[in-house]
C-alpha cells in the first residue's frame, strides 16, 4: 500500500507534516509505505533533524507549491511540478493508492474530480465530516460542502456513500441515515428536501430513519446525516467555529474539545476512484497523522470497492 | 396601544401567561392595554391568585384552543372560536394593534399571512430570530425558517426588513447587512446566493458587507444575516440545542446562557401589517414579558411604517 502525502500542503508544512509523517510510523508496526511529496531538500533536513526512520519513506522530489490563495484551476494547470499535481499524476497512473494534502482545498478539489475518475455510476462526488455528538458517538454530514446546488438523486447517493463510509470505517453495522429537514414528518421542507425524502424512503441500499432537524445535529439521533453542499458547509463551519470560541472563552469541557477537528484526520472525498483526503490548512503532525491513517483504513476496508457495489445495484 | 395575548398558548399555559403579563405590568409605570383572550374563568381565577392589578386589562374570552399538533390550516378554520382565531379577528378589524402567542406556531404563521395583510409590496413576510455573538452583541437571522423556497428578490427584500429591525429595535445606526455564504468572495455559493449578492450589492436601503460564512454566525461580523429559509431554520435550531446541551452537561457560562432563547421574547413576523409574535411552546413567564414588551417597542418605534417606507422607495 502506497500512500502519497503533500508535505508542503498547510500552514505549517513542511515541519507539521514531518512529524505528522514521524508520529504515524512511530505507531504501527507494518504502515504504509509512505510517498512524501515536496521539495527534496526540506523534507530531508527535517527528516534528518527528526531523526524519523526512514524505510517506508520514498521523498518524491516537487519544485513548486500551489499556495493557499492560488486560483484551484489555474494553479493546478500552470504548476505541473507543484506538489498538488505531481501527487495527483502518480495517483491518477497507479503509483499510489491515495492522496493526503492540507493545501490549498480548491485544488485538491479539482485535482480530486478532474485527474483521478469519479467511480462508475456516480453523479457527483461528495466530502464528509465528522459531526461530534453529545454522548460521545460521532456522525457524518454528507455533502459538507463540495456541491453548491443539488438534485435529489444526488442527495440520495450521498447517503450511501456516507453510509458505506460509516459502516466500515466506523464500523456501525447499519448505519441510521436521516435526512436534515425543518420537521421531522414527511412532506416537510423544500422541494429539495421533500423529493429527497422520497427517493431515501425507497432506497434499499441505506437504513432510512427519517428527517432530523437542526437541533437534532449534535445529538445521537443518525449516523449520517445528508444534506446538500451549501447548508453542509454553514453547518460544518459553524461546528468548528464552536472549538474556537470556547478556546477563547476558556470554556474547557471535553465535549467541545471533539469540536477541534484535526483529531478527525481531514475530509475525505467519497465517489473518487481512490482515496483523496483534504485536511484544514492549519493542520498539525496529529491531523496528518490522522489523515493517514484514514487513507490506510479506507484502503484495507475497501471502502470505495463497496461503494461501487451499493451504488451499482 | 393595545396588545392582544393568547392565554393558551404554549406548554404552560394560562398559569405562565399569567405570570408574565403580571412582571410586565410590576415593570412599566404606563404599561399597554393588554387584552387577554381565552378561557375567562381560568385567567381570572389566576389573575386573582397572583393578585395582578386588573387596571390595564380586558379578558376576551375564547371557547376554544388550537392544540400545538393540530393541523394549521383547519384548526384555524374549525376553530373560530379558539383564542388564536379571535386574537387574528381582533387585530384584522382594528381592535387590537399587536398578536403575541406561543401556542400552536403553523396557526400563528397562517394567521398572520391570510388574516391580516402583507405590508405593500412585500413579496414574502418573514420571521427574524436573534443571534447571541462571542463579544455580547446580538445579530439578527432572517429568515430564521417562514420561507422553504426563496428567490433572489424576497432575500433582497429580507435584507431591508431585518435592516430596519436592528436600526430600530436594537438601535443599530447603520447594521451591517450580510449574506451567509460559503466563502467571502462574491461569485461564491449556490445560484441563489450569487444572484442575492448582486441584488443586496446594488440596494441603496441597506450597508451590504458582503458575504459571511458558518464559522462567522457567532462571531460579531454583521448585524443582520440572511438566508433562505430551510437552512435558517437549522442554523436557529442547532443554536438553540447549545443551551440544552451545555445545560445537560453542566457547562455553566454566561455565553452559552444567552442561548436560551426565552430571553429574547418569540420571534416578530415581519413585513406583515401589524405586529404578530410567535412564542417558543416552552414559553415560560419571563418570555411572556418580553414578548409583549418587543410587541410595545415594535408600535411605539413605528417598525412597520418605517419598514414599508424602505421597500416602497
Amino acid at each position: 500500500m502506497k500512500i502519497g502525502l503533500d508535505m508542503m500542503g498547510g500552514d505549517f508544512a513542511p515541519l507539521e507534516a514531518v512529524k505528522g509523517v514521524h508520529l504515524y510510523l512511530s505507531g504501527h508496526d507494518k504502515p504504509a509505505d509512505l510517498f512524501l511529496v515536496g521539495d527534496q531538500p526540506q523534507i530531508e533536513k527535517l527528516l534528518a533533524e527528526y531523526q524519523v526512520p526512514s524505510g517506508h519513506l520514498t521523498i518524491v522530489h516537487a519544485d513548486e507549491v500551489i499556495d493557499m490563495h492560488e486560483h484551484p484551476t489555474r494553479a493546478l494547470k500552470e504548476k505541473q511540478k507543484s506538489s498538488i499535481a505531481i501527487g495527483f499524476q502518480l495517483l491518477a497512473s497507479g503509483k499510489m493508492d491515495a492522496f493526503i494534502s492540507a493545501g490549498n482545498t480548491g485544488a485538491m478539489l479539482v485535482g480530486a474530480l478532474f485527474s483521478i475518475k469519479a467511480l462508475e455510476g456516480v453523479l457527483r462526488p461528495v466530502i464528509s465530516t465528522v459531526i461530534p455528538k453529545e454522548n460521545g458517538s460521532t456522525g457524518i454530514l454528507v455533502d459538507a460542502g463540495l456541491n453548491a446546488d443539488c438534485k435529489p438523486e444526488q442527495l440520495n447517493q450521498f447517503a450511501v456513500m456516507g453510509s458505506v463510509y460509516a459502516q466500515l470505517m466506523f464500523g456501525i453495522e447499519k448505519p441510521r441515515v436521516a435526512l436534515i429537514n425543518v420537521g421531522e414528518e414527511e412532506g416537510k421542507g423544500n422541494l429539495l428536501a421533500q423529493a429527497t425524502y422520497t427517493l431515501l424512503k425507497e432506497n434499499k441500499h441505506i437504513h432510512f430513519t427519517g428527517n432530523i432537524e437542526g437541533r437534532d445535529l449534535l445529538l445521537d439521533k443518525a449516523d449520517v446525516m445528508v444534506c446538500e453542499g451549501f447548508m453542509g458547509n454553514v453547518i460544518l463551519k459553524m461546528a468548528e467555529s464552536l472549538y474556537e470560541i470556547t478556546h477563547r472563552k476558556k470554556i474547557q469541557h471535553e465535549y467541545f474539545e471533539r469540536f477541534n477537528f484535526e483529531i478527525y484526520g481531514g475530509t475525505p472525498v467519497l465517489g473518487v476512484a481512490k482515496p483523496v483526503i483534504i485536511g484544514h490548512g492549519i493542520s498539525h503532525s496529529i491531523a496528518f497523522k490522522n489523515m493517514i491513517q484514514v487513507a490506510q483504513k479506507m484502503i484495507d476496508k475497501n471502502v470505495l470497492a463497496k461503494m461501487k457495489e451499493e451504488l451499482e445495484n
